[in-house]
């Protein structure tokens, strides 16, 4: 009766959680649309197979804060995201959202090159117009883009530059919650004190 | 010692609070970016004039739920918004911002004109470039052009077309949280319940 | 349709609520029953005349914190002890409970007596058999107790001993909830820096 | 780095609130000190050693609500109650705290006597005076009367009557979070339909 996979991945997210609540430099970086954190189960086919933040993840006395609690499916565009990458490398199954600015971008793409981490950018004016129309096609092609740039493994972080009615995100990818968290953090914080 | 205006500031937008909390459809008709309800003190000239919802208005368990308490200068946007507004009519002192599609615009025309309501698009392809790329320019000319395409009065409701990078939203102005809250829930029950 | 005196009401409570939150030194003073902040419609007559703290005020991070929204009806034993208050004085319209141990009980004997504030102990020893069976008879017992023993005002102050089930609580009443919010933090902060 | 005893429990406890959270019945059993759900580490010596809900489990707009989130050390007296428990049957790691009242107690001894489970009364009119004056030691001193009661293992619900400033409550036990609550919202339901 008790899922073995869902409970490790349920206290993998709320460890995750209390990292972020108590990051209050990643405050800076949440986006006009608020984070997500996401959390696929291992083949992941649909929406309701990801753990996300019912409510997202938004700022409140200045500090990060889960509006909700991690719950199955409360997830669409991280979850459908997180769902195609995970058709390039199994082993990616959790992300988040943050904003993207072009001072954080150039930041973030020396970041990743002093670390070694893959980095992409999505240029949605190169996405097609025929899949810009078709309902559901953008995300392929978005995530088909990302690891296109990389060479053929799914970036570390991802940015795609806004389009019309899209504020542009970026996003962290890694394994699980716990390393998405670690990393978020030490993002922010290095952010925030830089030079 | 205790400011009596703000009293009932934070009186009428607790009160607002609680019936937009209830209210299941309005969750169907947040944004991306999420609801702000903003209430602003008489001649406001910043945003730490106007009282807002600290983390905005998100949804959880599906219902809409304020993710902190209302608190001078939580808003920005909306906040440079209804100063703007006031300076048309100082009677215009709150408002709530809620999702824009097609369908909701053609339906919100519609619905205004049987009330005898203004009714404003913002269509931001207009705007002058020297005004995109001034910083803080933006909000005037948009107050301005939903102004303008009412003849001479705030409408009580606008919507922008979406830019790159920006969410359309739809904005419902009012003299009060309550008058505010009221109608919204209005309209969100009346376009849930649509043909 | 809008109700003047409840919207000044829920602005002085939702305005007392974000002091308490913000006063550290109040979470160390919260019963285990967890404290409730109550004001009461002039002559209120039942609890649903009775604006309350819905889940009470507890401890979350360290901090006070209200679990839910002001709302009347909330409460049922701090909303029955004001209404009996007002039968002595009708000023006196809002109360908060907080914890009683004998050092405290001392401390605030004292810090009463140099305020010239009334303060009262009700001791249940004292309540009489046919009373204490009776339902609903405990509290006008009670507040007659704390007026009798205050010369012929309601105190400031009051706490009662326990009882079999019943853990001790001290009151602190005032005329609105911004006087008594501000009391009790001034309290809290002096009973912490005590030497 | 990551303590995969720690990942579980926090899984567990996390998906046992979600229970908890949407089980209606449940909030009419919260005790006046609310409740507290407590998960211990295997060999668990000290309250930080024992996961419980910050600001504990209260009732907000009719349904059980944690006030915060599972944290280890956020718990004192159910955290004391579960580390003496293990002390008799390390299997036994989870608890909750609910109401007792006369009709409650009657009907609980009836159900875990049909279902086969050890149920105790701790009288505390016996308790010893030189324990209920030794700071720590009642706890010890109850769960060995609960014990003693059962002829040999911890019950799976025991009750203590109320003393002096103290509420009577009841305590549900078990090996886990997600068998304590599922059997409590059991009991609740069934309990709420009881002829």
């Amino acid at each position: 009766m008790t899922d073995q996979e869902l409970i490790e991945m349920h206290g993998m997210i709320s460890m995750a959680l209390e990292q972020i609540e108590h990051c209050s430099e990643f405050a800076a970086i949440i986006p006009e649309v608020r984070s997500n954190l996401v959390f696929a189960r291992k083949n992941a086919g649909t929406r309701d197979d990801v753990l996300a933040i019912d409510g997202r993840i938004t700022v409140v006395n200045r500090m990060p804060r889960a509006a909700g609690r991690p719950r199955l499916g409360a997830s669409s565009h991280m979850a459908r995201l997180i769902i195609e990458v995970q058709k390039y490398d199994p082993a990616i199954r959790a992300g988040i959202d943050f904003a993207s600015t072009p001072d954080l971008a150039r930041w973030l793409e020396n970041y990743c090159r002093s670390n070694g981490w893959g980095f992409s950018v999505i240029d949605r004016r190169n996405e097609p117009e025929e899949i810009k129309e078709a309902e559901g096609a953008s995300m392929p092609w978005k995530v088909q883009e990302a690891v296109r740039a990389c060479g053929g493994t799914p970036p570390v972080i991802c940015y795609e530059t806004g389009a019309i009615g899209k504020e542009p995100v970026s996003v962290l990818l890694g394994k699980d919650p716990l390393e998405v968290a670690g990393r978020i953090c030490t993002i922010a914080g290095l952010y925030h004190d830089r030079r």
